[in-house]
């Protein structure tokens, strides 16, 4: 496999925009650009990830339509789409193209715009991920499997709701020093312990809100960053991995670990030939505040049931031995489900260039991970980025 | 990059089928699964190319549920869209993932359902394609642009009516002896030519109607090939191409010619270090009875405005030496969008094993192409196979 790199990243404020889902994309798209010092016309291949613009605006066919709105036709352009780890799906697939010497320079873009629609109408499509037999139809949303996840996890390692209420507490922390993130305040455990129940025990600050937003990264061979002059710069791919499950809760293993993480993480780690002790900083899919526990365990950063000591004792702060979420993750960072992944992506070279907003940047991080769930619990990615 | 194979294919009937779009897909993986010997469960990663399942059938996240569907669980598992190029490109998206050695077995399914909203109602989902201030809002179709095209093409070309209908014609007679076509009749040039007119001078034959179907192919890397003993029948992945344009036909350099087909072929070639004069059978996105002369003659296959003329010869027909979709093509084989792309690979692949359908096989061809449309003349895919 030929090496793969990023040379280049952008994103817009994440939250209620006014622009178009094609005016968000664009300016995440020319800010990638201009970092990589790059002119569109260079691009040979764009990816979108993005999960449901139909619905969302009623605006499809993003892949020709943006080709011709980012200006790099004639490259070839593909919609990548596996949920809300779509961005992280075109990722991969940009890694792959140019990891097969297929592409030098390839643009990818992760978007959506949600606020189009009234909320519950969000929150119907954002469902319509889950078995329809098995879920929807007894009126399961993603909350509510994420509130059952949560009491099973209290149940078998006594996590308890003032320690749940540290992990939003956290996001939120850091998203207050983000100026690109939806949420820009600090809460208190108190306050998100008394927050309206959404899900027994899930309260309102457990849950991401849905945001409008993009980011993109530009994916470069060997050969173009030589020749564009990027050598000392250049964030290296280390490895990605990708796992799916099977699409009803109840049909799986586990409640409270998710093996498609596991999958995912795995095939990662052997690809970029590393192990979850070597990861300085992580950006990880809190959609929900009981996923960031899991996470961590999954991917191995943790043993399993020992998420919540570790944040407690401080370690996942941005000061901390593992941080995570630097960014202010899906909580407070926001979660435009398509262009959550390549956030992800964005926040970590940044991390990794040592250019992360004021107070969030980790101390000389090397080595930095993303992790994005698809459906609720299924089809995660996993990325493996490196300084080295 | 990692040689690139095929070890087996699938599909179903195209048509108008009682199944969903979920048993549809199933039941051509299964036969590709099976054509190529093997389990689910040595699946690496899963991707699914169709355009709009969500607005066709109400059924979307298609990567998470067929993952589940199809037995593929843990594997990685992705959508891919690129309008009706969907199933090219994610059969672009398998080499590339295969060709940089990030996996080693993928199966690739392209499906589309399309009659369960009435007519009228795909026609719309399908104008979606267009640009909306450019063409929809002035009532512009992809069949009313297709016939400013061929009427241009008439004027500039000198083609007739009678000489078009001869296309058609063509394809009624292929797919007559196609078993899964979607129309199994032979139709004549006064049928054509006397058919109701839809958008001057295009005719009821002049278009390929909406379909469902799907088709599949496992995708293979030669490590895998050895592994389960196909090395004497894979069929090798020579090249692909991926071209995008301007989203509006009228920004476009011309009416007679589409510059995402030539930069796709150009491409293609170039990877498959083949030209077109090596092409031993071919098919083509006649989705309308002129893109057939204009994609030959972008791809190279004979000179600009000479394809009506090899048409006449005979040149195109299975018996010729540039056969053109002996399948029946889009016009007869049938059109599911998503599912096209890969139902080409699969026609390609059983030309160059010698088992297309009686009356169907080209006389010992040894390279074969497929060339899929995305928008209406925009984002096409290119891909060579061969036998050697």
């Amino acid at each position: 496999m030929e090496p793969v790199n990023i040379i280049g990243v952008g994103m817009t404020r994440f939250g209620v925009l006014e622009e178009s889902i094609v005016e968000i994309a664009q300016a995440a798209a020319y800010e990638a650009l201009e970092d990589a010092a790059l002119i569109e016309s260079t691009i040979d291949h764009l990816f979108v990830g993005t999960q449901n613009p139909e619905e969302f605006t009623g605006q499809g066919h993003l892949s020709t339509l943006l080709a011709d709105y980012l200006g790099v036709v004639p490259a070839g352009a593909t919609r990548v789409e596996t949920g809300p780890s779509s961005g992280s799906s075109a990722f991969e697939s940009a890694i792959a193209l140019v990891g097969a010497g297929m592409a030098d320079l390839v643009l990818v873009v992760g978007v959506e715009k949600m606020s189009q629609v009234a909320r519950d109408t969000a929150s119907k499509i954002l469902s319509r991920m889950l078995s329809l037999e098995n879920e929807i139809m007894y009126g399961a949303t993603p909350t509510a499997l994420a509130a059952m996840i949560t009491r099973r996890y209290m149940h078998d390692y006594g996590l308890t709701r003032e320690e749940l209420s540290l992990i939003p507490v956290k996001a939120h922390r850091n998203g207050a020093k983000n100026p690109l993130a939806h949420f820009q305040k600090e809460i208190s455990v108190e306050q998100v312990s008394n927050s309206p129940i959404i899900a027994d025990p899930l309260r309102l600050y457990d849950c991401c809100a849905t945001s409008d937003g993009a980011a993109a990264a530009v994916v470069a061979s060997s050969k173009a960053v030589h020749e564009y002059g990027f050598s000392d710069s250049a964030i290296k791919v280390l490895g990605v991995g990708h796992g799916s499950d099977y699409l009803a809760v109840q049909h799986r293993s586990s409640l409270t670990s998710m093996n498609a993480t596991r999958v995912a993480a795995k095939n990662a780690f052997s690809m970029a030939r590393i192990k979850p002790s070597d990861i300085d900083v992580c950006e990880l899919h809190d959609a929900f505040s009981i996923l960031e526990l899991l996470n961590m365990e999954d991917i191995g950063l943790v043993e399993k049931g020992q998420a919540i000591k570790a944040v407690k004792e401080g370690t996942t702060e941005v000061s901390g031995d593992i941080p995570v979420n630097p960014s202010g993750g899906l909580k407070a960072r926001g979660h435009p489900t398509g262009g959550t992944g390549v956030a992800q992506i964005r926040d970590i070279v940044l991390q990794l260039r040592g250019t992360a907003p004021i107070g969030l940047q980790v101390d000389n991080p090397k080595i930095g991970l993303t992790h994005n769930i698809g459906g609720f619990g299924n089809n995660m990615v996993v990325s493996i980025l490196s300084t080295i």
